[in-house]
């Protein structure tokens, strides 16, 4: 269960009002890797981890945590959004460069739909959805998704931070840049720890016994003029130590299946020339429609 | 430019078709992390490189291989979907309750929308879309992101191996699941040579001189009961090495900002009590609707 | 800022889990009217509140309350979800028509894609989307909103209640039914307050002195052969009291205006005849492709 | 069945083109409570209303009216747009500053797309969809729906109102001011007729019998500072009489139920660590991961 | 404007409820080529087109009977799920295959979200949404994507005509296919019509004199083993009568341009090496982080 | 298998960057017909006929083509893109209205998300999806969606080559104008050959033999003042030969089925006042819910 206090995690103050980096500063609430992604990810991830204890418990503290970065970066919002110009403004545009700048990249829906607060969307107006989220259970690949995501949260931060020079502004995003620094070490510090704790390699490798040893350590080049053999992913051993990673270049395909498919079943009418046999589950006439017998043909005959 | 083969890279090959799996099979081409995604997330990083050479040629490499995955998955799910039951359908489920099954959790789509192949979805139906890429032009970031895309989709791939039993499908898993394998790690040592290139530290660290110190090294937990201090996430020193982590149990907020709004602007018609002053950009009236102004209130003032 | 304690708001105990169950239960989770909705949208209009005291703190409280239900049912799922049959299975259906439904009936990604946890999406695998969200700053309208949230959530609940008997699940059930109904009332007093502060009307009528008062008491009835009239909506005095309600049988259009529009801008070669005048901003010719002037006829003309 | 005149419900005449307003106005067309929904919503309310005469006739009235709303207001775009700036523009932008707000701030699918035309769109450009109809064959929860779209949507008309001063798209928008005026009214007269008729409560409460009578009467606050408590919503009777009000201060959790989940399936290969016993539907291993198994280790043991 | 009968325009009465077909048929309804797309896409076309008269007639006429047909399908989809199965079902299940596979197969929306009606989404559960419309503002384009939208929709409606054997539904879709028939006719009429009338070519030729002759003939075959040859599109006189159809297997790049990018800015934290000369709008360092400057090595150098 | 080379179909460079432009320039890279949907499209369809040979190797030859213009698009957008403002710009764009239209019109993502490269979205940022896709396994149906994709795409990029006047932009759109116009015909073509080998008619008449011959020569008009009946498709033979064409004006149903429902399942508490007797499958009282049995009349029996 969830408490809440008035007071906000860390300030979140503009010293002005600036509607057309508001519109751009959608995109580290409402984005693919905004703060309503991790907040629901780590949520998500918490409520459904099958371990109690610490991992539980450290899901679920930074989930929490974010709900709190949900909270400033929309307050933030509101308060870019104070005065923003909504009024009748072709004159004042005439007049006023900046203010024409503002008045073409504002995000109407400021306005109209959230009466001056933030919109829960990217910084193109895309609803955030929860197909950002990433949950499988499987903690080790989950951290790497949240180390992913406080990578690229941290890098869209960073951008947006040499975008204004807005004292207040910057000072929350110097915070958001410090969390998002520590949030990428902590989910790799956890990486440390499953291994540490034995409940995971540092890649994923389930069913690692079924899986074929001849193609999993060999770089297959499709292109006959790359130079990708050049790069440690390309030769030394591997990573996992299992042996020498091999480059193939202008690497052939590993089978002559040329990926003819079964005859067509007759019920779906997909085209068919009849070259694979009869369609199932007809009979031997199976997909095939004859020469002739289309309707086309069939009035052009009664026509004759 | 692309060229194309008749060959599939790796042959995808059911000894029988089977239209319950293809329904679940889908995930892993139409999905989140399925095949699409790791195809058009690499062609896209790929074409927006800065650099030539080696890193490009080898994201491009490997999204080359990537489209021929989506081929042999599509050929796989054709294979598949074979004489789908696509007849009449009551008598014959009352007969037979695997049938009754294969009726029930087939995907309608096969069918109707594709004729017999492959869709373009997830498991659920969903259409795979572009949210679903990662391509920031910071390459330790967007390989964070494919490590994550391999991760997840490798644990769904063996997920998927362990619902079938059939040989010709569980070939092909075998290869993905060592391409998987290696991919994982070729991302990993991506990241090894950009850091041995001096072009990347190991996390996100642009604007690093901009960040607040103070905040980037504490774990913030806002539950009294928490155990996440256990872990190694919660002491010793950082990731990076400029400090010691500081664990901060029952957490307090950074800041007295309770997240009051000002004003809002009047013609946005927003409820507000003027305790925040007029609102902008209107007259000491501001967003304020006083009381007994309202239209059912001027009704009732008229009837009395 | 928000805090987190373990225990639940309420227990989340099914007696026995149901993986077909848990499929259909994802509506009131991820759905458009579930529990997901109901947090973001308190949140968001709690967030965005510019009124500092009573409202807000409400807003905030239910918000709150609200991320405690997604915890609950999620949790709820993953119990649900326990054992959900993900092995080889088409010999185990043959022998079992329950089982034989439930693998026609279960969500793969339930198993595929989350690892036997809840997935952020509806009983049909779309995930949640913030478009769901309504926050609009003004209240009237927003508690609108949430009472048609609850109304619409309770009725999904109480559909769901009766498709199951265990009795763990109908408990917590009972529970959400229970939160539903108060929730409704809540939101339903939150409009009387806010007429009782004279903030509001009991409808929207900003900008009502604009409003066009011809308008704004008639019934149009667009069926000649419609009974709409004898409803309270077609006769007796509007709800405001400004007048009777008038009701328009075969109602006829208010305008000669035909809808013919302006000569496209020839630039956008959009198809035009010519009758509107020459199209901006071009020259007499304006939009209209002449006759004999196209590719194929040129080409006509030059076989000739 | 439909039929179709040529004449608009309402004439919409701008009396000039003005492409940045069209922009913004698309979102009472194609947004979330935008025309389109409420055509389609009280369409698909009477197609699938289960009993004939005055409701039915009365839902399917309005929702043929409100195609003509659609009719109108993709007129109105369409003539907003005439001659909008689709020409090479730079030097034209550098002398006209209000002529570089268009260009900034239009939308590009106007001409790009839809040649001049309205797009099926919010204002923001994300395509109208039917996840925002509301259709639950339950009329009291559908009209609360309806009352909360007319309301949301005459709040955005009358936002837009104030952003245009050209007395042709006034005069319009003071009829859909008039008409959403009207509406509210008729839903909520809906509801009133519903109860009157015995058909509904006030507010959903099918399986009352069913719910719990202990959670269904009190406001559980979960921030120890809040004033939530001076509300009308926290205290004096219920709404529908059953009872008073309980305002419930610092609400603790109701169970002692902490979500702990049960094992996971060993197949599904989430991180476990044993703690709560073997997983379903394997061995006493479970969905354990025992230390030194994973293939990092095997291939170390290997290589020691 | 529109009016409306209560008489459907053909009569939807299947002989008896039947869920899992219903569960199939919302493709035809809600699909990317159900009724919902032509209604919608024949208005949106017909609202918008510049041309008074018996094209604007025409799109209107079928776009209104496309109203409809919507009416009709959803009418049929909730006689079709009458007293479709909502019960506790586990017990019935098991004595019952046919029911199991219902149970399973059926659209849990139809209960819990639209009480037993249709919903507006595909077979899938997937919302419609407007970007499926094509309304271009180019009668001949705009044709060709009706031509498609009926062969489309008929060959679906085809399918599903295959999956059922109840004769009310029969009836109702031989009605339909023979729509789909005409109306791909009519369509394609509509072109013929624009080719006479001097309107159109017969295909999109806007702009004819920019395009760049060399490159409007040729077929380029980039599969060296390609077959592609052998058909008319490789070969012969082109359809516009211009000149030789040119077959140029084995195609090569028509350019040396590598797509080497230039120099990111260095405020955007790209990647890069340098090698591209200084990014803009920086300093000679431009975007090229140097070896050695990253926090982690900057951390070494302190410890060292 | 496929295979690349470095080097582009054709070149794709502008004489200087326009951040402007670029974003409309989206478009035809990621949205519903840009070169993402044709690559997409046409790999799908080839993945998956079901015929080996030409048809299936022209397909999959021009599939291949459409993955290098989408790599010609992203390279393009890049080098469009150099040197973007992304700095603090408020001073700057009051001195510069061409660069104060640039900030308003600019995307954001191209800097924050994507660090100036292509995004796969449209032109207002909606990521690419699948559901633009065809493929349905019919190429009739399949190739009219082609000929609709390449008309609709040319017609697009006609419009934006009249909104540049860049000789690097116009370069290669004049490239692409050529290659659309080419790919119209060459699926025409394809058409022309699919009916001369028999596979086809000329539009899609599967289960022709079971449409009901009434309704497939009829244009019912549906406004009684339409001028649709002077159009070729309301007179004259029908395309396939068949007959005339009937006009039919103010047309009436064919039908008296006025779309009455059954009663509800009174599970699903549907409104109903038992008009159409017992909902099924409950008691006589059905889903009628009676006049006084509401919570709220229960009540108010109570307290009386």
């Amino acid at each position: 269960m969830f408490r809440h206090v008035r007071e906000l995690q860390f300030e979140a103050k503009p010293e002005k009002p600036d509607a057309l980096y508001a519109a751009k500063f959608q995109e580290i609430l409402g984005g693919q890797y905004g703060e309503m992604t991790v907040m629901m990810q780590y949520l998500w991830q918490g409520f459904s981890c099958r371990m109690p204890g610490k991992y539980k418990d450290m899901i679920m503290d930074i989930g929490t945590e974010e709900i709190a970065h949900v909270e400033m970066l929309t307050t933030m919002l509101a308060r870019l959004l104070e005065g923003a110009p909504a009024e009748t403004t072709a004159s004042a545009a005439a007049a006023n460069p900046v203010l024409a700048a503002v008045l073409g990249g504002q995000n109407p829906q400021h306005a109209i739909v959230a009466g001056g607060g933030a919109m829960p969307t990217n910084s193109m107006g895309v609803p955030w959805n929860a197909s950002y989220i990433v949950a499988s259970g499987n903690l080790l690949a989950d951290f790497r998704a949240n180390v992913t995501a406080e990578a690229q949260g941290r890098l869209q931060t960073s951008r947006l931070y040499g975008m204004t020079d807005d004292p207040g502004v910057r000072a929350m995003l110097k915070f958001n840049l410090a969390r998002d620094t520590w949030h990428q070490q902590q989910w790799l510090l956890g990486i440390e720890q499953l291994v540490a704790d034995g409940y995971s390699d540092v890649i994923e490798t389930s069913n690692a016994e079924e899986e074929d040893q001849r193609w999993n350590k060999a770089f297959y080049s499709p292109n006959p003029g790359s130079t990708a053999g050049e790069g440690r992913w390309a030769q030394g051993p591997t990573l996992v130590g299992d042996g020498q990673i091999e480059f193939v270049p202008d690497a052939p395909p590993l089978t002559d299946d040329t990926g003819v498919l079964p005859a067509p079943d007759p019920l779906l009418h997909a085209t068919y020339d009849g070259s694979q046999g009869p369609g199932a589950p007809g009979t031997p006439g199976g997909g095939l429609k004859k020469a002739g017998q289309g309707l086309v043909d069939k009035v052009k005959d009664a026509l004759d």
